[in-house]
């Protein structure tokens, strides 16, 4: 059986994993809605009070008995005496009486007694004291009641909303200051590999320096995590072992780039295998770039085993990582990737039987997303430099022409 | 000539807008590297040295010289004497001879006289001296060279890109820890209203909370800027001149809310008018919600009001303001938003004439996205907590089926 038919797709991969993994009601924290950006909702917000509060008018015009407007229209328009304005901000001083208009503007408060607003484009002003009104309004018209957007208790965010300008406007129209927000997950970063160096370092012939840390670093905290360094571990299995047992005790996800030979990955996946229960849950999607990627959960806690190689562990660790944090958060997630339609630009080859992420270049043309492709010999950052997304190659495509129609998925 | 005649698309109002911006090399500041996420590169980013910096194994196999290959097939293999291994992170300790092979691991420095690599799954070790290799490498298969993939000075990352994971992990592969970014332009928030409170207080009756100027402040983050609040003006023209004037010289964007009344609209565009030349470049687009929004440009700097319903604000600062963001830090900006196509899932009708821009859930079925309105009777915020995105209806739709496909701009 050819090995590819033996793998899961990054999507059941995923599947698989997530059932592995006891996600539960998310530890929260209680932080300032002003800090809420990007955060998620631990509890449902209810509103504190009707909205809106008061009655008020939905156009600026002259609040009304509507009964008083009816059978008016542009060639018999009826007059009604006009008794004052309600200005913005102040409650009414008076009641509307029968027979009488007030002038009043957009969310300006309706009097007693008012029971429609007529919109000031249909009305003209003859004498100072008095509108002439050419069209007739129905009770309730151009005006919003007391709990009509929002009843008081109804909830307004419910719990595992990712907090963004409109929740924090939404928020501060109850006055609610504080939140309980799901907490950041704490994801540990292991690097490893004997030919690896800090990047602050000048690496001797024939080493290379750490990118994976520093890249998956900012992917973390893009996703809403929080990211904490355990540096660059020699390959050896005792060295390893004991800094991932620090990192399953004080994180809530580890991430370890493996070496990028074979015995190095090996190694990597015996460790996590031995550092908790069940261990191992996938080992190898089929995936390109990615293909050795290890999805594993050690005593409940999730663990992510990421090839060496900088591309493939960014590509790898974007497409699961996000997903997982959201979960943990008690955002529910359901597809790995927002994605797009895009027309391909080049006839592209590619192998059957195995999903290829390809670096594109999106660009717009007569209101239709371009795909280019970015060619490249090895598997270096600076391609993804260049890129605005990837672009997925089924498993069962035999290579695609120029014109078709590929999924794109945005970084 | 209908109203909707004279007034601007978005688009054609972003133009013009930028055409009478003084958009110059933006201003920039040194940050640490692993700050960077967000930022824009505000210098070219040029290769230190070339990459890889010395020949690599790009597989898991054995260093040759490829004409000791030459005619070996699985029936035919050939035999190579195997003299040792090259240790990660090391320098071959000694050249390799004719005739004879090393074991190599993917990143492995190639040693010296060796000019390939045959996969470790095209040999087979009969004894442990030696190698049996059934296929044959051509010159340089499986290495890349020193430079192959950067040379030096090569420029790797170009002033004006946006920081992602990508291209941390690009500039500590350099070991680059500090780099000059954009500055992230200040932005100035100022609400206004005689009936808007701040959102602490508790608002009597007929007064409402202020909610602008924390969605708004949000979405500056968001996009990389740095809001600062100028608090709640009431609706007095001499007030509202003063709070301006500080703005303008304090930031490099000022945002005015409107007063929801026609005059109060009226009266901050006065005073836009006045703070500086050219002064109000759009007064209302072509679009709803947010017919009555101003785009200006006050002695150099861009200034953009508001209208007051939570709503409105918040489409238009989110439709224009990151672009103006982005092209402050001089990524080039030439489209809106970002957009995908959806399939709508009910009739809906919509007047020509003015581009709609509705909320929308999206799902995903069958690999499409399905678009379903969101309607409500006010512009209340809360109805934006519910969208993934806004569907754009096109001037020109006179309503639109169930089952069309629609234009989704994603938040």
């Amino acid at each position: 059986m050819p090995e590819f038919l033996k793998l899961l797709t990054p999507q059941n991969a995923l599947n698989l994993w997530f059932e592995n993994i006891p996600f539960s009601f998310p530890k929260y924290e209680e932080i300032k809605t002003t800090d809420g950006l990007g955060r998620v909702t631990a509890e449902d917000i209810k509103a504190l009070h009707p909205m809106p509060s008061f009655s008020k008018s939905t156009v600026d015009g002259y609040a009304v008995m509507a009964k008083d407007t009816y059978g008016a229209s542009d060639s018999l328009p009826c007059y009604i005496k006009l008794t004052g304005e309600i200005l913005m901000g102040r409650q009414p001083d008076r009641m509307l009486v029968a027979g009488t208009a007030m002038l009043i503007h957009t969310g300006g408060m309706l009097p007693e007694g008012a029971d429609a607003v007529v919109m000031l484009e249909h009305t003209q002003s003859s004498r100072s004291d008095e509108i002439e009104v050419c069209r007739a309004v129905a009770p309730l018209e151009n005006i919003i009641q007391v709990g009509e957007d929002v009843r008081q208790g109804e909830v307004v965010i419910p719990a595992g909303t990712r907090i963004r300008p409109a929740e924090i406007g939404g928020l501060m129209a109850f006055g609610i200051q504080t939140i309980k927000a799901a907490w950041k997950p704490k994801v540990g970063l292991i690097s490893t590999g004997d030919e690896v160096v800090p990047p602050e370092s000048t690496p001797t012939i024939a080493q290379v320096r750490d990118i994976n840390t520093y890249s998956l670093e900012a992917l973390v905290k893009e996703h809403g995590g929080e990211a904490i360094r355990y540096g660059i571990v020699p390959d050896r299995p005792a060295e390893l072992q004991k800094v991932l047992h620090s990192a399953l005790s004080e994180c809530d996800v580890v991430m370890i780039t493996a070496g990028s030979s074979a015995s190095a990955r090996d190694m990597t996946s015996k460790v996590i295998q031995e550092a908790g229960k069940p261990g191992v849950i996938v080992h190898g999607i089929n995936i390109k770039p990615g293909k050795p990627a290890i999805l594993a959960v050690c005593d409940g806690k999730p663990v992510i085993g990421l090839p060496g190689n900088p591309v493939s562990a960014l590509v790898i660790a974007w497409l699961f990582l996000p997903a997982l944090l959201e979960r943990m958060q008690c955002l529910q997630t359901t597809i790995i990737k927002k994605q797009i339609a895009a027309r391909l630009t080049i006839n592209f080859a590619s192998l059957a039987g195995r999903e290829d992420y390809i670096p594109v270049k999106l660009t717009m043309e007569d209101g239709i997303y371009q795909a280019e492709p970015i060619f490249f010999k090895s598997n270096l950052i600076f391609n993804l430099v260049k890129a605005d997304g990837l672009m997925v190659i089924p498993a069962d495509a035999n290579g695609l022409n120029a014109g078709d129609m590929v999924q794109v998925l945005f970084f």
